[in-house]
């Protein structure tokens, strides 16, 4: 079993970069912060004895060695970039546990016959640079690094400069990594194991997921003085894209979501009618057909209820995945662990996409998962018990050292 | 009559400073741009040998003596502030043709027996600072210094911080001045004036308002892993408000409007439920009994739509003028100076509001207009002719003299 007292002490430490303002953290993608909470896991690295490479997105990997030179390594990790205003544990968790899992093979001397990489993945959140993981994706060949680096943040400051600023630009090509398999433990940030009384998640399928983002393009015009019958009103086009949104996605239940988490009024000042507003619609679901189908009605309706109003659209796709489906082998093997360890377990989709996602396009990969208290994440208020993060972390290091052969 | 040429040479000057993206202006209030163009307009009084006085406030108030010690003066101006995205004309004709009147009356050697001010009110737009006519609303005794002096920006400034910053802040106190009339050119910045073919706007009221700003508390929550049952959506109750105000102004039409310019999401973060929405609604109509009706529906039915989601609900005025009825004898003066000079003309209801209708509350007031093409205003591409503007000029130019008594 690991040593769960230190993996929560680790946790603890991290948390007090980029504070959040309510408790959580503030710990943005290729911030300041961002710079100092890798800095703050590569001592933690260097203690243990790990060695780094860090690639052209800037995403860590932190190897200990294996025994058989030939043998591909066993990369286990998630991310420690949070939302603007995230909790202390939505990726950070699955690293600093994957740290932990190392430092007690170390405490036990136990040796790999696979080499073992502690990952952090860049950017996984996607909150600062659409899409979300970003890295992962540069990783599997989804997105080419030239796509990643012209990302902007809502500044207009781009992915390649402020990777370079934070002085985390590797040497090494992203994705020229072989991976014998990939693991990941996460928060569940969603309500079914707390509910259903378990502590381990067996993640079997991940959502797929759009994110289309919408232009509209109304008639900047006076509040006061422009008729009714004369407005060419973007806002009230949009109130109704979202209200349309909700029915979609609640004609689809269950195992369908849909919502808007950013929205721009420009120029965004009180009487002045928007000429221009723009958010992103958020769809996800675990059936292929569902998304398409989301995706196509979603995007028909909007261009009607534009058209009524004499609204332009546009739609771009700034993020996007389909459902997955992980490992059947390493699946079993996670559920075997949590077996073995005594542990309450239950099937899982993961609700939220993850790193995970993209690796299972170039090696076999799955998931654990801890519940976290009332589903709750994206938020500061996110909260896991100690013997949450514990379960889930002995759970990780018995599957990862079945995989990695001793 | 009034040299147009010069008149409209000031105008093209003037939108030098602070140019928007698009050909307009961006010159808000207390920005550097508001003190590089309010030093402009003082050169050119100067040159016209008026002498300034500045109120706590900000507000520019430059004098041309009258013949008559114990006459009061008769106030003529409108704004030089502009919308974040604003035109040339909004505001700043007012203030130049108000110079104009004053520099034609020099070059023809016209005394009058009233002193006549030409006034720069401060913060008119209230886009940076809410409320809209501040500055005009302190001096009327609507607001308090102190009030206007803790409104903030966006960003957090203070109205009394910036004023002090950009070196305007006077020393007269706000609203000890006593006016003999108030006087106020203006773009139309609706359709009506065009749509009838008509030069002059003789302006016999002016719309209330109320500015209802919404503060909707959701659950801040993931947008993938929380269920559609278990959220707390403040952005789809923000979506329904929206369509809602649309309904109850179509409800009292013809004569009532309502629209949102504003619009924030917290932590705006595409994968992030909002825990928090705030934006304004504007909503405006000449009847006292339709505004209070609208107001009250709107506020009732919102409460019940945020009930049915869980969202909390707060709601703050930070805007409010009632319908204003302009002074009988100023408005024939105005009608009768359209007649002589052979302007086609009509009766209108200001759809905006102006700093004249607060200088209503403590002084006969009225307003001209002139028509500005396709009703467009507060957008970058807001457009008059030169003989537009002259001939308004030209109607405010008689309508003072006869107020003022050469
Ligand atoms: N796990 C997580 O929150 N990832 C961010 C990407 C997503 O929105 O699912
Ligand atoms: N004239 C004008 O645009 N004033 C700003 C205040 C308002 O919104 O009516």
């Amino acid at each position: 079993r690991v040593n769960g007292d230190r993996l929560w002490d680790m946790l603890m430490e991290m948390a007090k970069i980029g504070p959040g303002i309510a408790g959580g953290n503030n710990r943005q993608t290729l911030t300041d912060a961002d710079g100092e909470g890798r800095h703050l896991f590569k001592t933690w690295c260097d203690e243990a004895g790990l060695t780094m490479g860090v690639d052209q997105m800037g995403t860590m990997f932190m190897t200990r060695p294996g025994t058989d030179p030939d043998a591909l390594p066993v990369y286990v990790g998630s991310h420690l970039d949070t939302q603007p205003t995230g909790g202390k544990y939505d990726g950070v968790l699955g690293v600093l546990a994957a740290l932990e899992a190392v430092r007690s093979m170390n405490d036990l001397g136990i040796k790999t016959k696979h080499p073992i990489v502690v990952t952090n993945w860049a950017n996984e959140e996607g909150a600062r640079f659409a899409p979300a993981m970003l890295a992962s994706g540069v990783f599997a060949g989804v997105h080419s690094l030239d796509y990643a680096y012209n990302r902007k943040d809502p500044e207009g400051k781009t992915y390649g400069d402020e990777l370079k600023r934070i002085g985390w630009r590797g040497e090494e090509a992203v994705g020229e990594r072989k991976m014998h398999a990939y693991f990941e433990y996460h928060i569940e940030q969603g309500p079914i194991l707390e509910a259903e009384d378990k502590q381990i998640g067996v993640v079997t399928h991940c959502q797929g997921l759009w994110w289309l983002e919408f232009t509209l393009t109304g008639k900047e015009a006076h509040t006061g003085s422009t008729p009714m019958a004369m407005r060419v009103n973007a806002g009230l086009a949009m109130s109704r894209i979202l209200e349309m949104v909700q029915d979609v996605a609640m004609s689809e239940q269950p195992g369908a979501v849909g919502g808007v988490g950013q929205m721009f009024f420009s120029p965004n000042s009180r009487n002045v009618l928007p000429g221009k507003v723009t958010f992103t619609v958020d769809i996800r679901t675990p059936s292929q057909d569902k998304l398409d189908r989301m995706r196509a009605k979603i995007e028909a309706e909007a261009a009607k209820i534009c058209e009524a109003l004499g609204v332009g659209c546009s739609v771009e796709a700034v993020g996007h995945f389909d459902p997955v489906t992980f490992d059947e082998t390493l699946v079993t093997r996670v559920r075997e662990a949590a077996e073995r360890l005594g542990y309450s377990h239950m099937n899982l989709i993961s609700g939220a996409g993850h790193d995970a996602c993209w690796a299972a396009k170039v090696a076999p990969s799955t998931m654990v998962m801890c519940p976290c208290v009332g589903g709750l994440s994206h938020n500061e208020a996110e909260d896991i018990s100690k013997e949450w993060a514990t379960a889930g972390a002995d759970v990780l290091f018995h599957a990862v050292l079945e995989t990695a052969e001793i």
